[in-house]
């Protein structure tokens, strides 16, 4: 027999495991958690929690191999006994297990329960992590593309005793000559001794000049550093931009010559297990010692996971689009064996402030404590080794500009993209999340304000809420007369076809504006008891409308809209109108000219129901505009074109600050604002829509 | 009273003010501070507070109408009455008083003091600007104090609901203030938002603002990045400048606002384990994959060593000066509790080619192979942190240009020390040690060479050789008579004590001399072997010469000078004398105006024996200088006075390198050269010292 090294000594214990439905099956370690061996086989489990055994959407059906009796003292079986954690959650949820017919034992936490021996395991529908569609991608937006880094082809001639400059000088004479040639004469080119390069760089030039016998091609930043020299002839360079959410991270990696984007990829904000929001996240830093450096090494590891994914999903396309013309393929002997991280010069981020700050590992304490002041507003260049990003090590990571401690560098990067700062007319800016940041104003003033939302408008705090993905009603309507409803799914080609999961975020507003419009809650958001329907019901939380019943679903669950629901939606959009109208008043502005909404959530609202319920000011819906992922692009655009930097640190230098908190009508505006679509103000352009308006003095004590 | 407007204000009475020291006299508007008068007039009084009376170092005497005593509600006199803040600081320093045996109001705080009439103002040495050291040199040039680094206190109204603003862009905004109340409203000062923060430093912004009360020291490189922001009102701040030798690394640790050397400290190079000299160093890399590795990280290890023990020395001088003072010591509460190594906040450093690139982790391979060719030329700036060196981790490192490949950042800092590149004259500079660099010209045009000239000029190679230390002998004289030397030992009072052990560099050029001068010796170097002396005999290798008996040691054996010995000599000689003739002959002179040479050895030679054996051309022996460590001075002038270093750049790219091995009369030159003082040249300036001269058309076959 082989003698192998003590190293293979954690060759343990293998088990063969099958998950249902899927039919994945395999081989995996013992004493690993079933979603950890899910994962392994390829099958995704949700959690949100951090593995805690606090969220439960992890949930499984330990079909054979379980523990007969919920005993922690049994014998040794195929799988962990239940622990305590686990029989605390499901001692919470009686409820749950009864309409299930499940068992403590039969179910289990797949992060808490171990694989000790082969077994069975069943994923039900709501425990799948099915992979998100990614809403937030990049438009079409013409950019000019004016990269900060740019690529110059320098031949020199060898050095030779009469002549042993150094290396550094002998290239730098021949890139000033180079950039004189691709730039013109008159271009502004800096003289060779007046350029520089990177020190990481410089370590690696005297072997790359002789390897490539002095034939290079070189990459400089911002017409001033040498940060890459790369051996022969190479033509691209690449860059990525990214939009740091709370919840979603998107990455777009950009050819910077072309401007081209190779691939979108985005992931899950790990942060999310140390807090659902900002705040929480916040808090996290400010209790745990170490809490900030665990939310900076987790989003520094996405980064570097979706850098890598990026470059796999461009390379795969490359070897398609090659694939399809394989003569093509063999002659060009100089094409790139396909595309490297280190070819990777630059980045720009984009984010809200406290993952701006968490970014750059800068205690977000401030932000989230009165008088609410981030660390810096100005952008920020720095090296990617100093952050530990893997691109080219001496690529510049660019982060936009900060405007305050709740309006980011994504409201920077919104502004960048969607141009208030050059128009003529006043244009009102919101970008929605579970806060949102808004900007005012034209080409001479701007001015923005931010206010909390809630989750409600994104679909969580809502009791069936869920995000847009398979199985999430995205539209929904309801016949005035009969007070029947239809929906949309997402995924689904029809209306009424399909499995519904839950609700997202899209039509949860419709829902309430149908709700409001067929009059089935009133203009204080109350429902109303007397109607004839069996959709109008008392339910365990109060009065609900049933929008699809327990068989239409892939849960077995009645999926309704709630009074609570409702007034979730109330208590945002309240919040977000209030905002509006303090600026256009502190701005002198009965109305703004346009309405912009931004995010993944503009992009998919209807715009006339938005309207109804008093989520944006009345103006002609012509004039409302939703412009997807401006965040995104704007991180796109500072990304391929360098002007635009300087650019956007000017025009934020400029953005004037208004905190709701100091302004004293804030309280009264925000109560009035509660009812559908507002209690003191007209909405001439969805008038048509409003049932039977009731001006109602008491509805401001609707909350009570 | 007229109601004047504000625009008008200015147009005020004029006074006269006179300066002392300087004499520097002229009229200034009335109400405007002493300082400010002083700046008109050309004379700059120090300050780092802000003009907030709180520094203390822009003190000066009233001499002429000033305030009999101290009292606010005095009558209108030239000068403004004593403000509270001026009598608080003054209250709090009642010894500083006394010893100078001031008055208040005799003494004032000039940035506070107005001028409101004709007053002839007494400026104290402590209090002037604009710093100077001396050094010895060929130039005795003094070194005005201009560093890279300069502190500004600021003090910020801390943020509010109201004003938001971001920590960087507050402190920025009063960083810009100081700046200018500092250097005076002419002064171009950077905008606010020009100004960058280290992204290591930013990091750490947010806690120190809010644990000193928004009232801090900021210390800003190059007048465009803070690098350094303390809690308080801090003074000063510390940098280190270092000469890297092949054998030995010096540090002097200096003040940069007065530019006192607070600390020297050596080491060996710990590099000496892998080659004693730069080209067996240069092997080790090249036959060793982790050689470079190795001997980069021994540098920078000696590098931190060195700082840490140069820290300590400081604070163990600063403990004793204050133990001197105690009550002084007590009353000065804002005295720091010593130096830290986080107070350095920038490094210049110096050294030849090959621990130039060793330094930066540049692979030196191409120094050491035809046609010798550096990496870089040019400076080099680059982040503490990057090279792993241990003080501030935002400071920056700086290294001197290089100018080939055996003319390294030693003989830029050489050049800085005594710039030859500012004379009318012709000056020849020559660095000696295992390898010289020669550097000749004026202020039009420079050239230089190297050669190498084996270590036998230091005391290696040489049998009884050894390092200038107690032991050694230093100096010989040998009687034209008797043929009986004297010698003098290190560490010895008088000549002819002590137990000899060796002898050192300086000793063996004597010898060598006195040997030739004697007759013992011919011109060709050969011993004679007629001589009626004991002490010329026949050892075990050839002909020798006894300087000690070995009862006159301290290793019990006979001392000698060997034929071999004096061979090793001449070559060395002959090389450094070809070198110097070939670099006179290509910028077209005979002779050099003066001779500059640099390092240990040139300053303990005899100049007189030195020139007696050829090693450097004939020349009236009072243009011929020793200047001690010019590198070592080049690198703290680098280190003092940032403008120095965009001169030694420009400098070292105008420099005309030559190449020996290219001259093809190097050899034929080398072998006449070999002769003492010279084959083919006369040495008029030495000429009574040589002994009957002898044509000896077989000397150039000596070596045979």
């Amino acid at each position: 027999m082989v003698n192998r090294p003590p190293s293979i000594v954690h060759s343990m214990k293998k088990h063969n495991i099958i998950l249902q439905p899927s039919g994945s099956r395999g081989q995996v370690d013992e004493g690993i958690s079933i979603r950890s061996a899910a994962r392994e086989l390829g099958v995704e489990i949700e959690s949100i929690c951090a593995e805690n055994a606090t969220c439960g959407k992890c949930m499984v059906l330990i079909e054979e191999g379980r523990f007969e009796k919920y005993n922690i003292d049994s014998k040794r079986e195929n799988v962990s006994p239940v622990s305590p954690e686990e029989s605390a959650y499901f001692a919470r949820r009686p409820k749950l297990l009864k309409d299930k017919g499940w068992e403590v034992g039969h179910v289990r936490l797949s992060c808490q329960c171990k694989i000790q021996g082969d077994v069975l395991i069943n994923v039900p529908e709501e425990s799948r992590g099915n992979k998100q569609i990614v809403r937030k991608s990049a438009s079409n937006r013409a950019i000019e593309v004016k990269p900060s880094v740019r690529k110059y082809l320098v031949t020199m001639a060898p050095p030779n005793l009469e002549r042993p400059i150094a290396d550094w000088e002998r290239l730098a004479k021949g890139l000033e000559t180079s950039m004189q040639l691709v730039r013109g004469v008159d271009a502004k080119v800096p003289r060779w001794y007046d350029l520089d390069i990177d020190y990481q760089c410089l370590r690696g030039l005297s072997k790359t000049l002789r390897d490539s016998k002095w034939n290079v091609t070189v990459s400089v930043w911002q017409d001033k550093e040498v940060i890459e020299v790369q051996a022969g002839y190479v033509e691209d360079s690449y860059g990525a931009a990214v939009d740091i959410g709370s919840t979603t991270v998107a990455l777009y990696l950009c050819n910077l010559r072309t401007g081209e984007v190779l691939a979108s990829e985005s992931e899950m904000n790990p942060q999310i297990v140390y807090g659902e929001d900002v705040m929480s996240r916040i808090q996290y830093t400010i209790e745990h010692p170490d809490g900030l450096e665990k939310l900076h090494k987790a989003i520094i590891s996405t980064l570097n996971k979706l850098l890598k994914q990026a470059v796999k999903s461009a390379n795969e396309k490359l070897d398609e689009t090659s694939g399809l013309d394989t003569s093509e393929k063999n002659t060009r002997s100089t094409r790139p064996a396909g595309i490297k991280l280190s070819e990777i010069l630059e980045m720009v981020l984009v984010g809200n402030s406290t993952m701006h700050h968490v970014l750059l590992n800068l205690h977000p304490k401030d932000l989230g404590l009165a008088p609410f002041v981030p660390t810096i507003h100005k952008s920020v260049d720095v090296k990617a080794r100093e952050l530990g990003l893997h691109i080219n090590s001496s690529g510049n990571i660019h982060i936009l500009p900060t405007i305050a401690s709740f309006v980011g560098a994504d409201t920077s990067a919104m502004i960048l993209a969607e141009e208030p700062h050059k128009q003529d007319e006043n244009w009102l800016l919101i970008d929605v999340g579970t806060n949102a940041e808004l900007i005012l104003g034209n080409r001479k003033r701007l001015v923005c304000t931010s206010t909390p939302t809630g989750p409600a408008l994104e679909g969580a705090h809502v009791e069936y809420g869920m995000r847009a993905a398979p199985g999430a009603i995205e539209r929904v309507h309801i016949d005035e007369k009969t007070l029947e409803p239809r929906y949309k799914i997402v995924g689904e080609d029809d209306w009424n076809q399909g499995k519904a999961k839950g609700i997202c975020g899209s039509a949860i507003i419709d829902a309430v504006a149908e709700l409001f419009r067929a009059g089935i809650v009133d203009s204080r958001g109350k429902f109303k008891k007397d109607l004839s329907t069996k959709r109008v019901r008392q339910g365990e939380n109060g009065w609900e409308y049933v929008i699809a019943w327990a068989e239409e679903t892939s849960i077995g669950r009645d999926i309704p809209m709630t009074q609570q629901d409702v007034r979730q939606i109330q208590l945002a959009k309240a919040a977000l109108f209030t905002a509006s109208r303090t600026l256009l008043k502190r701005f002198g502005l009965q109305d703004p000219d346009k309405v912009i909404l931004a995010g993944g959530f503009g992009s998919y609202i209807d715009k006339e129901k938005a309207m109804l319920i008093g989520l944006i000011p009345d103006c002609d819906l012509n004039n409302v505009y939703a412009v997807g992922n401006a965040a995104g692009d704007g991180a796109r655009i500072a990304l391929l074109n360098i002007e635009k930097r300087n650019e956007i640190d000017a025009v934020t230098r400029s953005v004037e600050r208004f905190e709701l908190p100091t302004d004293p009508e804030f309280q009264n505006q925000f109560m009035l604002a509660t009812s559908f679509p507002h209690m003191s103000e007209p909405f001439p352009h969805i008038a048509h829509l409003i049932p039977n308006r009731v001006a109602d003095p008491m509805a401001k004590n609707f909350m009570k």
